[in-house]
């Protein structure tokens, strides 16, 4: 029988490397899956209905938010962007483990919905090194930096309410506790729904 | 700082394999510890106290008991055998993660006294596989047999009382399981009692 797929999600301070960890933790997991945004900024060229995002109106998309269809949702530029359920559920029901990058509120707000979704804190080693990392990748002015890093001062405080907290000091071992995480979760009891998924024993 | 180590325990019906399932772990994992058992029973030529085990009386393991400091314990042919506090609490302290092989109802007393022991429950892949490997042993009876398959089919149903399952199919597989569960456990929130310990970020 096929185990329910996991609904991992990672999040972290900007600079942090979470897109780079996320990377790499797909590439030894190439089965995995993941979300489709909903958005209500209008498609670029290129873009494609349900590939790059599912567009919707701004109204379509408050509706979907009252039938608790967005599991999380930010708002950007005067646009909604936000994680479907149904599309989640589908995977995860099929066995499909879904890896999201969402936001640190995203990844709580999740959690409050999905109680089995497992959340991942991707932590700067210090922040001096955070600092670094944000004035090498060279593409934000000094005064944006400073945001960063005084965002990062508070979100960070935060880590206390997700399930694992990794350390993104060397990037080979990021992920690989990524994905220890992840098979140690599919071991859990709860996610096993009982030992008979797990084995012919009866 | 040093992290606390983590104590893990094994436990599973008689002929699932947990104990090379440890052994391959521990292979992995040579800096880990293990407990010393506190017994009764009289030592045997070439056994050294606080190595083989450390002997005691009846009376002194009866008070040690009454002291809190025996985490388990169970008789066999009228002695009794325990697991002490005070050693795994100084290897945890110390930050040396340390590995038992328990008894399932060792494992569970272990876990009511210290929460954050993690108790892994090693699975068959099925009944007939475990008969098979009794069988295979050739060390027991038919009836010696049969008796550890009726006690495996009472056992086997506390598995929802444990953290993880780990089904022992493939020996190389379920060694990578527990490593995964141990390294998984030591990026809990909870494990790492703060990101203060992770990180130098303040």
């Amino acid at each position: 029988m096929t185990d329910k797929g996991l609904i991992v999600s990672l999040s972290g301070p900007s600079g942090v490397g979470k897109g780079t960890v996320l990377a790499g933790v797909r590439e030894k997991l190439p089965d995995s899956g993941t979300s489709v945004s909903v958005t209500t900024r209008k498609p670029r060229e290129g873009e494609a209905e349900g590939v790059s995002y599912f567009f919707r109106t701004k109204e379509e998309f408050l509706k979907l938010i009252d039938e608790g269809e967005i599991l999380e949702y930010d708002t950007y530029v005067d646009n909604y962007y936000g994680t479907p359920a149904t599309p989640l559920k589908k995977m995860s029901s099929e066995g499909v483990d879904v890896l999201l990058d969402l936001t640190i509120a995203g990844s709580l707000a999740l959690k409050e919905k999905f109680e089995q979704a497992v959340t991942i804190f991707i932590l700067p080693p210090s922040y001096e090194a955070l600092r670094t990392r944000l004035v090498g990748r060279g593409t934000e002015t000094e005064d944006v930096i400073e945001k960063r890093l005084a965002e990062a001062q508070s979100e960070i405080v935060r880590a206390n309410e997700f399930d694992y907290v990794v350390v993104n000091d060397d990037l080979e071992d990021a992920i690989h506790k990524v994905l220890s995480i992840i098979e140690a979760e599919k071991c859990r009891y709860e996610h096993n729904n009982g030992i008979e998924k797990k084995t012919s024993w009866t």
